[in-house]
């Protein structure tokens, strides 16, 4: 069965065919525009492929409550021209086939729980460190959604002592995403990340952020498993760096062995890499009634 | 049809007898000693009561993994003679009977769910704000239990610039537990929570704790509804002090009517009152097969 997977991220689209099995036979990126821009290529993509169902993994905040009048809209974003932008109607009109829909990080941990690093486990969060910071939250192996859905990159934290920076985030003075997503790296020592990488003080500081973000949601979701990725965790010496903290952080509080014995099994990279958000697109289409 | 319900907490057991519809017919409260002492009195209360089942909402951690050995034991605790017992092993073998078990604060959020301010909704939080922070989270109609279950009392927060107390959890520096819960209040202060009624810089401070961590949840579980109670909420201007910074801190970023008007339909008290804990344990037994 063909199904078709669509990652909608606020630089890029990405779109592909590809099967139950996760495999992707063709995929092509659109840089994202205004919606009368991109839309039309993203569909044009998509049509005489003779796919059975489409998935589609987007950036937030969007709606995802089937009452809702505005079901699969597009929300309150910094994306301007996409705010109340209805993706998953237009997508329907045009290509008249079942859709299933969610933020990009609930599909991205979606895919690592069908066909990756979370495979049969029941509860896992995927972390992103990018661009921004997102949390897809998968609990009971079921996709969370409350009142939006999870928003977990901007909880809040404890500034380094050594931090002048005032912070990337428009709402928040110190959440996570606003110290340590890939803008505030960039800002704060002026460089891009890879052009850091052998400055030591740089991924100390980082891990100091994401550390304290991943000890809280180890508090709030007691996850089997925490798959971080994004651009900003190809600076592999993050890992060790952030395990080490995380585990001085919760101190021997969280008594179980997965997190005790240094959290090489516990704390890991995405068994889908870099695919980790269009394979999970791929899966939401698996589920599209 | 007639159902146990028992509130195991560290200071005192709660027994009741109930019914499905969340009546209560009969209560008793035994002092928490050890399990020696305090376990025989408990079970003979429910003896000849002729209840069908029992529910059992259990101060943590415990192990709620039904394929665990050591599902139903109490484990890790400060509480030290109560390190692991089994008290749903013990207790089921004495009565005969199916048992539901889960945390204290789960059971609260459950019971809240079905008979009180979260009644008909998908997503709640329960927080308790008393001897420690626990927080019961219900999503997707469903208690969230994972590698254990959250412990979401101990999110890490940022320090009042005033508060030079140390803290009261034997773990970490500044969790929401170790700031503000009951033992916090009172060894920061030097009185009783019900004696510093009328000095404002308390409730100032509390209000700058619990908040902080409310947005934390907010950001982790988007809620439906979050139901606060506890001994120290018996100070009823917390209410408000809390709304108020828990607005400041979010600053509009989630973009819910809910959350966006004052939030007095959305931080609440529990309509169970001071029984939700006894009341949730009872819905606890309703489930239990």
């Amino acid at each position: 069965m063909r199904i078709g997977g669509l990652e909608a991220g606020g630089t890029k689209m990405v779109c592909a065919i590809g099967d139950e099995q996760g495999n992707i036979m063709e995929k092509k990126i659109i840089p994202t525009g205004t919606p009368e821009d991109t839309m039309p290529q993203v569909i044009d993509f998509y049509r005489g492929k003779e796919i059975r169902t489409l998935g589609i993994g987007c950036f937030g905040p969007v709606d995802l409550n089937k009452n809702s009048d505005t079901y699969g809209y597009i929300r309150q974003t910094t994306k301007l021209p996409w705010i109340n932008y209805d993706i998953v109607g237009n997508m329907k009109k045009e290509l008249q086939i079942p859709i299933g829909f969610d933020t990009d990080v609930n599909g991205a941990v979606l895919g690592e729980a069908v066909w990756g690093a979370a495979k049969g486990l029941d509860n896992a969060i995927y972390i992103t460190v990018g661009t921004g910071i997102g949390v897809g939250v998968y609990i009971g192996k079921r996709l969370v959604h409350g009142l939006m859905h999870p928003e977990a990159g901007h909880v809040l934290l404890n500034r380094h002592p050594d931090d002048h920076y005032k912070g990337h985030c428009p709402y928040h003075a110190n959440c996570a995403e606003g110290l340590a997503a890939g803008p505030a790296v960039e800002e704060r020592w002026g460089r891009k990340a890879m052009e850091l990488a052998d400055r030591e003080e740089v991924w100390e500081m980082e891990a100091y952020y994401i550390s304290q973000a991943i000890a809280d949601y180890i508090f709030a979701y007691s996850p089997e498993k925490i798959i971080l990725g994004g651009g900003i965790m190809h600076q592999k010496q993050l890992y060790d760096k952030i395990r080490k903290k995380t585990s001085e952080l919760l101190n021997g509080y969280i008594a179980r062995e997965e997190i005790l014995n240094g959290m090489e099994n516990y704390i890991v990279e995405p068994l889908l890499g870099d695919e980790a958000g269009i394979k999970g697109a791929l899966c939401l289409g698996t589920l599209a009634v």
